[in-house]
């Protein structure tokens, strides 16, 4: 028996406003994690966090300390027996459930939680959660998705269905991810506070490194937009994918009329085109812009808006945040959608520790339920990994697979000593 | 010049739970608000709050910290003359944004301080809320509303038409409400925590008071939900409004079957048949039970979402919530969008103070952009209103104008203190 005994909650923000990184249409952050430890009865500790951007995060924090209740004191195996009743006392909790409900902070913070689990439940078994959910029986898995308010785009049933036929070919698939790692792409070359020769010397150093995918933010002047493109795109020849990412700051109508100038340089895809709950917009501009696929993800709050973005053809790139939904239970309900509907899954990343996150999903997405690499690419960011105990490792562009036990989300003591907020000794300097 | 130099904050909840007050098919709830004073240097408050279900109250009130300097030390002269710029600095702060985005906590946080600037504002002018609002010129009042990721819906110019042609008939409009107040429909019967006997005397002494359209919760098991419906309808009579409020329980497909039982009572709206972020999922369900009414808006999150119910057909009926979208501001345009789209609004009420805080929105709505009343109601709930400094006052199932100057948002002292969480006396003992 496995007993959580103590949640540990530490606000732990790195200053990176200041260098200008990270920064693009609307946001300006200090990358920060909102980080909860459970400690158990047997010694071990399982770590999740929810990332935010800097001010805000004793939100984030206290949001966690309000349903830790629902965490501590309770058996793993417990836990593990009822994962729907467990997930639901977390995002369904009669008096908490009104501040969201099912997003933003309330939900932020349960999939904080429901993740420290999950990478206690992979550290227990001493498997990288990759592992652990790439082996589970199909019917385990099915078990552990909360359909409720999603039987209309997926039954149980056909998720069943698309686990068990995620067995076959398994072993020849994890050869593939041991022997090339899984593909991923960068956005590390042209955020918005980047000067243009820092943006083309950015390009050409993740050109030699062996990118062939580069993401570019646009929404500011359109006249600046497409210059800094084309500066990418002759950076990286005709061949290489660029993307684009809006960030949410266009109108629908705008979104149309600026893609319209953009798609010179031909664009993979266009993120964010607009305002992240319409879904009715974002398939509007789908339409309108094919064949650049319309991307979107990292703020959608919750199963049910990508239910609607898959039910209106409104997305060609679905890109699942792992801590801004209720963690690994919820992630895994869009992933079948996903495979259901026949939309590739490109994880969102970046930030701080959202790498280390997604790439588990990834893999397991690859191994198990999506089951091909076509137009599969993982977000990376080449910020902060330093300060996790198991950081991300690349090669050529490539993720190689985590080896770790565990969901690869522990930060180093170090670290969360150093950047505590606010009384850490960066943040009292 | 009004400048305002303080925010007080304070953590209110009223011990509603035990009572099963409020009960419903998900949330069980101590009311409470997370409320703040705005303090000028000329002596007056502006109070605002947000509602929340209690626990978690906490939460909505370090937001409203974290938001509060980007109002304290302002001159509410220059928050007037730029609207849509202060509203921004609150729902777009680059760093707090992220934890939305406008959304959930951080979009209620907003809309507590955005309200009670416009509190000050009325007292400031000596007029109540409503009067302010629908003796502003038309100009004034679209460049208080940000068109930011609506103007596929509505532009500037379609909003300052509905305005003009608000202003015909004004005055005939205002004698009305003097002489009968606005209409309203009382929640107060059918509560899923009371018994059938307290439903069926709650409802013949509402019936016996006046009011004339009643709401009821469904969503338990269908058995009990259609026994309690019919209790209610016998009581009522054939001409009488009963309506129903699922809380969301159900799927899409579960909606629609479940409504054709409950068919036989005649229910005029369905609220609330699904997830609320489902806008997909309400149109579904709004085509397959007419001509019964959908209705949903309480936890919309945002303009966005109810943009998209009125594009998709999904409402019959808007029930704008004051204080979960952020402030007058967005409730202005959100009753722009329901005036071309030509669907009526019902403010969400109840809790505590929603009463106080829509009575004004409703009237303002009839006066100068909705124009009618055919199918307007507030929902009224007797709870709670011995609290407010200017309580609603009803008179036969019908709202009276509110006459002193302010938003009727201010909470007395007293109660204040009583009901300050952790440490107000109803709460150590």
């Amino acid at each position: 028996m496995t007993k959580i005994i103590a949640a540990e909650v530490h606000d732990v923000r790195f200053p990176t406003a200041a260098a200008g990184d990270g920064s693009d249409a609307i946001n300006r952050g200090d990358y920060s994690a909102s980080y909860v430890e459970l400690k158990t009865d047997d010694g071990l500790a399982g770590a999740g966090f929810t990332f935010t951007n800097g001010r805000g995060n004793e939100i984030t924090c206290a949001a966690i300390t309000a349903l830790q209740h629902h965490v501590v004191g309770r058996d793993l195996a417990e836990i593990v027996d009822e994962p729907v009743a467990f997930w639901r006392s977390l995002t369904a909790d009669v008096q908490l459930r009104w501040l969201g409900p099912e997003k933003g902070v309330i939900h932020m913070a349960a999939g904080a939680l429901v993740n420290a689990v999950w990478d206690l439940r992979a550290k227990a078994a001493g498997v990288p959660l990759w592992r652990l959910l790439a082996e589970l029986p199909s019917e385990e898995l099915v078990r552990t998705v909360d359909f409720h308010h999603i039987t209309d785009a997926i039954t149980p049933a056909e998720a069943l269905d698309i686990l068990e036929r995620g067995r076959d070919g398994l072993a020849d698939r994890l050869a593939l991810l041991e022997r090339d790692g899984f593909p991923s792409y960068t956005t590390s070359v042209g955020w918005l506070g980047y000067p243009d020769d820092k943006v083309r010397a950015l390009t050409r150093t993740a050109y030699e490194e062996g990118w062939r995918a580069m993401k570019m933010k646009v929404g500011g002047p359109i006249d600046d937009d497409i210059r800094r493109a084309r500066i990418i795109r002759a950076e990286i020849g005709p061949d290489a994918l660029l993307m684009m990412d809006a960030n949410q700051v266009w109108d629908v109508d705008e979104a149309i009329a600026n893609m319209a100038v953009l798609a010179e340089v031909d664009p993979y895809w266009i993120e964010e085109p607009t305002h992240a709950d319409d879904v009715l917009g974002h398939a509007r501009i789908a339409r309108a812009v094919d064949p650049i696929r319309v991307a979107t993800g990292e703020v959608a709050a919750n199963r049910v808006i990508f239910k609607q973005l898959l039910q209106a053809d409104a997305i060609g790139v679905m890109q699942i945040d792992a801590c801004r939904v209720a963690g690994v239970n919820e992630v895994l309900a869009e992933l079948l959608m996903a495979a259901k509907f026949g939309v590739p899954v490109c994880p969102h990343a970046g930030g701080v520790g959202l790498c280390e996150y997604v790439q588990h999903l990834a893999i397991f997405d690859y191994l198990r339920v999506g089951t091909s690499l076509d137009g599969r690419m993982v977000e990376y960011v080449d910020h902060l990994h330093e300060h996790f105990v198991d950081p991300v490792r690349t090669k050529d562009g490539r993720y190689l697979l985590p080896e770790q036990p565990g969901y690869s989300t522990t930060l180093r003591p170090e670290s969360i000593a150093e950047y505590a907020f606010p009384d850490g000794p960066v943040w009292r300097a």
